[in-house]
């Protein structure tokens, strides 16, 4: 068969652990549906800061950049925390997604049954919630020039926020794409009464929405959206945003679901490249002890599938049994209600891996 | 008596009608507290757009600034979304705020006993949430440079988002006070990892703090605190953040209670002067009727009071006067379960008058 090469980063704290299962379910999706992956493992984060002294090593860059696909784990951790910034893991995060061109981060957000109750949501409030947030990833403020500078006023920091018609306008095509395999429901969101960047961004939205006449296109400024999330999250289907309001409104939406050690995302660029990774974070709290949920990174692994490699059949045999092993009463600590049953990092991999 | 100057700003769609009510308030505790205030209406949002042909007429501006204090009801309607910017209602809110100097934006958000129920979140989640949210108000991304320039990637947009050590030094300095005289807790929200704006922030809360030892201090990420809100309400006590990031924090920290429409805001600046106004909008599709609840513009008054005039017992009898009107069962149809008993804009007033 035709060999996938996937570029693996286990990152930090519990980043190597359930990075570890997604591979067993990388080779155990090989001998069931005769796939065939190449992985190479690359130093990111804290772990190559400390060994290489810089978040984001040009050979790791490399080993992405020859890659079909990038499977992460996690990064950071409290011990690169006051770091300059240049030393710091999140500048490799900030790096990565620029020099691999991932201009779009997909969150889906959606409510596990056996997790439902974990929200702080109603449950009626919470019922059908399935949505999926479509952040633009390398634009925006995070890119823009930064400096420090003196003022009348004492000293003065200027970060800048920049978005031209290119940028938004392939955010945008691709998030009606995505509403138009779903409920064909599109909401934009910007702040267009206050900022020229979102009035171009909403000008754009206006234009392209021409070419996708059967999406139900609305514009959400961004402090409502805040607020409509928490009071109707199922009538959301698509939501695009730049890159700030995403990072917020993506964790706002993730959290209302109950499930975020559950969540994965991919992070795309033009044509089938993308970076995948669980929403959840290095946990450096409970790492190396067997404790960590491998399951959103499983699921990354499905997404993976479905996204870059269009292995559909993989993709939904690899969902189908996190729903079996869930329905069968397996729970990481996380997700146990009697944490004295719960079940190891590596025996959640293990039931998975055979549930396919 | 010392008579007060009130500039009264009525508004837009239903501004008019909860400012009489909250004006009927003023009038009462004349009778009862011997007080004395002096009250000039003023053109602002739409309707100055439509009468005066601009949002803030100059006008309006002067009766702000020989004013105590300003009582405004609420701005905008569909009918100016689409002009552009000099003659939309927003441009106009944002040029007082900068005119008059009104750097701090506070945002009380507390559960409301009769409306507890309303709110998404589960009761236990939501019990003993009473925070505030204190929002600078006339820095940041708001009022940065704005422009469009070509770009070989098509027209580009520039927003520029700038702080100076003043202008943080300021409004964190208010809010320590503030929790000093609350549950002594103050959450920094900022995105320190990624905005030099931030960091900036942060260093000047940390030097802050040492004047105020008696205050816990946390930072927050502001994609962290978005989740958090969620998760752990009733854990913060003052959270103060930028402009953007407060506008957009404020309004889902509000909408987390269920009580929304009961909630009133203070702009504040230097010394004691303050522009007041209810957290709600200015709900065109209800104008008119008598249907809108005029409580959050009423409880606006006993903030005035309160943070201005220093008027404790009237401002507590007025909050007393309101949760005794609630506790008989009155409702407005928007917080009334049966929406056939429901009672009018003015009966509702008439009756918070009454029971001061
Ligand atoms: C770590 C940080 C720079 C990053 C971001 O803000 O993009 C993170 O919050 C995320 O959402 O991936
Ligand atoms: C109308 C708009 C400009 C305003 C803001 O963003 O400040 C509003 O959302 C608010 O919070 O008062």
């Amino acid at each position: 068969a035709d060999v996938k090469k996937i570029a693996v980063i286990a990152g930090d704290g519990i980043g190597p652990e359930v990075v570890a299962e997604a591979e067993k379910i990388l080779k155990r999706t090989e001998e069931v549906f005769g796939l065939s992956f190449e992985t190479e493992h690359a130093l990111f984060g804290g772990i190559a800061i400390d060994k290489k002294g810089t978040p984001l090593p040009e050979e790791t860059l490399a080993v992405c950049q020859t890659a079909d696909a990038v499977l992460l784990g996690a990064v950071g951790g409290p011990q690169w925390d006051n770091n300059p910034k240049e030393l710091r893991p999140e500048t490799g995060l900030l790096g990565i997604r620029k020099e691999l061109g991932l201009f779009s981060n997909l969150r889906p957000a959606v409510v596990f049954d056996c997790l439902k109750d974990a929200s702080t949501l109603k449950p009626e409030v919470l019922e059908g919630t399935d949505l999926i947030v479509v952040r633009e990833l390398t634009g925006g403020i995070y890119f823009g020039e930064k400096f420090r500078r003196e003022s009348p006023q004492g000293e003065e920091a200027v970060d800048t926020c920049a978005y031209n018609v290119t940028e938004v306008e392939r955010i945008v095509r691709q998030s009606f794409e995505i509403a138009q395999k779903r409920r064909k429901k599109l909401a934009s969101v910007d702040k267009a009464n206050v900022l020229e960047t979102s009035r171009l961004w909403r000008e754009v939205v206006n234009r392209v929405a021409v070419d996708y006449p059967d999406v139900e296109l609305e514009h959400v400024l961004v402090d409502n959206c805040a607020m409509q999330l928490l009071r109707r999250p199922s009538s959301f289907d698509v939501i695009v945003t730049e890159n700030m309001f995403g990072d917020i409104l993506s964790d706002e939406a993730a959290m209302l679901t109950g499930s975020i050690g559950m969540l994965s995302s991919a992070s795309l660029g033009q044509g089938s490249f993308g970076l995948y990774e669980p929403v959840h974070g290095s946990a450096p709290d409970i790492a190396g002890q067997g404790l960590a949920n491998p399951i959103a990174t499983i699921l990354s692994v499905a997404l993976m599938f479905r996204l870059t490699f269009g292995y559909e059949k993989a993709a939904d045999a690899i969902e189908k049994a996190v729903a079996e092993v869930l329905d069968a009463g397996h729970r990481t600590a996380d997700i146990a209600v009697d944490k004295s049953q719960a079940i190891s990092t590596t025996q959640m991999g293990d039931l998975i891996a055979a549930a396919i």
